[in-house]
């Protein structure tokens, strides 16, 4: 039975020492190219996604009392794909009598089973995707890179922490105290993993697969059966991640019900009744803080890992590269259209201006430039849509639309072509006007917040963090000393820091193996993807004991 | 600053490899001997506590708006001491304007100031033993061990597991993403950790030291400023700790109020205002299941980590040494007169009888063996005394005195001469008379539960354990494969077992390094000391950073 982990010891090893170093490592390659993915790898997978259109998701053996499905591409078209449906209970119940089959398995089985099923994800790739664009409106080479390879090492990484976890103490040991000159007490002492129980991971509309993987790799490695409840919008990739791990469970003569899909209609959610359900002992959640506050108020004593949301900053005190600041803030901004957690909404500038290495630039000048960065990334109409990608949601429309009489227009945002979209606004308002960036606005909407120093826009950008919560952060700045004060403040505000990004390096971008994302020490979310305490409370240690046979 | 942790650095490196092996280690010397402590040690320690009595407990520049303090040793005299009080808001606001100078300090620099304040503690654990035996009702030998040096021992480990913790990640790397022909992308990342806030610790009345300085210790060495409210019956030995604790802050020039003394009076705990107050984000609880729903429902988002109680079970199967097994139960019974979390109360017994190396005992017998066994270790009673202790709560005289008429009395408890006392009550019932054994019956007092055979007390002792909590469970058996289907389903229910213990190793017992106390998995508590889960929620890691320079 350990035989997929003897097939995948050496990316587990990797993986795991990956982890101590945190320099670059990529386990599942983010290029779409033939010569890595095969030659047939993209006609195929489009191909395959395509035979999925309007179509009955076929899941063997999984729970069905009926069909659910209403996804629609923000690029335009109706999915018509149906998924097996039941309510919180039956799952829930499905997802206990697998159980106990899956927590007597050992940590190394469990380990290679969440490889193959990373493997075999990451060789879908392009049918993955083709379906995360088309629920997400993610631009394709974002849909491959976030929902493809980029989420499996966000899932590996779990794995290798839960494996580290798991392996941090010995499985038996020998316990022998002296007893002066009497003989010594002799116990041996053997451990095991005991799981918390039913897992339940909720994911997003925008990254359906990024932002679950960890959460469903790290209960599955740690021995707690799972229960995946995607966005109505966006359950296609959740469904393939799905119907994968239960191949594979089932080709290891496990239960399939290890992993279940909550698919549910829009308006007729059932996610709260599966949080409410004294079974479920761990909740993973991505989404709003509305919603998290319910879920963290009504998990009863689950254990709850959230990602919710928060108003990221960036605070330009000063450059010495004022046309690649620009033009990286303009990507920053235009990137999936602002939709990513990690995107910045309040960028503050000095009311004077800054120094530059083009000449003192005013309040004005700055915004110009980013302005003017803008419509330069996004001139070329093909590669704006690439940039951009669709809106998700149509209230993100909405939202644009109302945001611009919150302040004076710098850049006015507008459609594409070819898709629900909208391009970044920039609205210049004071830094008291509170009310107008303070707000999570949530789209491709940027204020340019006037203060009157640069160390009042970092107090500002970190008590804002403190506050609302806050994912990221960015400053440009020349001065040492200004800059170390910015890394207190951030980081006693619980938001990682970006200084002076210029190239081929953004703000929104968080790498698995490096980067933690989201810190859990603001209102952004309780927890980190993906540090030790992400994973060391989804089990318990159970010890049993004995006088040594001499 | 570092030269606390220079000091200590052997006995973290030692701490840390015996997390790893976790055989016998023990830092901190059990043996009350002049040879260890010194020779005038004892005497020192006795005038110590005594010069205490009667007088107000000074801990210098500690907020202060009243005197509080009611302790009545269970051996007799009232303490008279008074310590300094204040309300909720009043220590909160003190603990966090200590904490931003405690979060910019180190990780070195706390480790070592932990370690300092636990060696310090250890050269007065002569003192702290009669503060301990005078409050908790502990003899004298089991007060020095559990009050001081065990006690320690668990606080040293929490502080290792925090250092491990802290150190998994390395504090800079460099990130360099290859791009093709181009130059790679180089960033450097610096991380540091970030505490969750301020914590508080709710001690209890029978161990205030050894239930608390896990939790105190992973708070302080994590970076966290801390409250610790102790029991109004219990206070001395807390406030001892928090005043040395503090006397170590100022001497390297850091904030006393790190560390606080919520002292409160009985009937008038703060305790609550305390959890509910939202600065207070971490909270551990030693106490009642009772009191324990409460701070879990009630703890906001404070992370919460808990021992309550549970029902400890013995299956008796078989075995191979009636009378050696008579007398390890008789003593786990007996000591500290069942007022240990970890004591049995239900003892499994086939009805009818069980095999043993003197022939076949019956149910009725191996009662028998077990009350004559008690009786053996309490019939000289300067012996007796040293191993029951006194009974710290008269509520638990009231509790023996009820549960006679529970069943039919095999042996009946009573006084012991020179304090409030009882010895341990053996009623004999029949499993199927839950009402009786189910319940937790806290001090002196154990089921013979009759079952129709050994499979089933595994059963019902097991299923006992994930309704009602359980923290250890023993049992005797001579039949491997009935063994090892005991050991899983102990496991399955989250608790703790032991196998044929005779000699000089009891069920109670819960070794620092080696044995994980309480598992977190079932209703007995929420978390386990120490494993890794109990450390790592208690800070996050904020991230900077940038380009690296060429």
């Amino acid at each position: 039975m350990d035989t997929l982990f003897d097939r995948h010891r050496g990316l587990i090893d990797a993986a795991r020492a990956a982890l101590r170093t945190r320099g670059f490592w990529a386990p599942f390659s983010e290029i779409p190219s033939g010569k890595i993915y095969g030659e047939t790898a993209k006609d195929d997978g489009l191909a395959a996604f395509q035979g999925r259109l309007d179509a009955p998701f076929l899941i063997p053996h999984h729970p069905e009392t009926s069909r659910v499905g209403a996804e629609i591409s923000p690029w335009g078209p109706e999915l018509g794909v149906t998924y097996p449906a039941a309510d919180a209970d039956t799952l829930v119940a499905a997802s206990l009598a697998a159980a106990d089959a899956w927590a007597a398995t050992t940590p190394e089985q469990r380990v290679g089973i969440c490889c193959e099923i990373l493997v075999r994800l990451n060789r879908m790739s392009f049918e993955m995707a083709n379906a995360v664009m088309h629920t997400t409106g993610q631009a394709f080479a974002m849909a491959f890179q976030a929902g493809g390879p980029h989420a499996q090492d966000r899932g590996l990484e779990a794995v290798a922490v839960a494996y580290d976890e798991m392996t941090s103490t010995p499985r038996e040991a020998v316990w022998e105290k002296p007893q002066g000159k009497a003989a010594p007490l002799v116990i041996e002492k053997h451990w095991r993993v005991v799981p918390r129980g039913v897992g339940l991971v909720i994911g997003c509309q925008t990254f359906p697969t990024w932002n679950s993987y960890p959460g469903l790799f790290a209960d599955l490695a740690t021995g707690n059966t799972v229960i995946v409840k995607p966005h109505p919008g966006a359950i296609l990739p959740l469904a393939l991640t799905v119907a994968v791990a239960r191949e594979v469970l089932t080709e290891q003569g496990l239960p399939r019900d290890v992993v279940l899909l909550a698919a549910d209609r829009p308006g007729a959610e059932i996610t709260k009744d599966l949080v409410r359900n004294p079974a479920v002992t761990i909740v993973d959640y991505t989404g709003s803080n509305a919603f998290g506050d319910w879920v963290r108020a009504n998990a009863g004593d689950a254990q709850v890992f959230t990602e919710e949301a928060g108003v990221n900053s960036v605070v330009i005190a000063a450059t010495d590269r004022f046309e690649a600041m620009c033009a990286n803030l303009a990507f920053s901004l235009s990137l999936y259209s602002g939709q990513m957690c990690t995107a910045p909404q309040d960028i503050f500038i000095p009311k004077d201006g800054i120094d530059t290495d083009l000449g003192h630039k005013s309040f004005d000048e700055v915004g110009q430039g980013i302005a003017a960065a803008i419509d330069a990334l996004l001139g070329d109409p093909a590669r704006a849509a690439g940039v951009c990608g669709a809106i998700a949601n149509p209230a993100t429309l909405a939202r644009v639309r109302d945001a611009r009489s919150l302040g004076r227009v710098v850049r006015d945002s507008g459609p594409l072509e070819g898709a629900r979209s909208a391009t970044p606004l920039l609205v210049a308002v004071d830094a008291t006007r509170t009310q107008a960036h303070e707000e999570e606005r949530f789209g491709p909407i940027a204020f340019l917040v006037a203060v009157s120093d640069a160390d009042e826009g970092v107090a500002r950008a970190a008590g804002l963090a403190r506050r609302k919560g806050a994912i990221t952060a960015a400053l440009y700045d020349t001065d040492e000393a200004r800059i170390g004060r910015a890394v207190d403040a951030f980081a006693r505000a619980g938001v990682n820091l970006s200084v002076n990004l210029t190239g081929n390096i953004f703000v929104n971008q968080s790498a698995a193996f490096s980067d933690f994302h989201v810190t859990g020490a603001n209102p952004a979310g309780n927890a980190s993807l993906t540090d030790s305490a992400f994973v060391a409370n989804r089990f318990r240690l159970a010890m049993w004991r004995r006088p040594k046979a001499a």
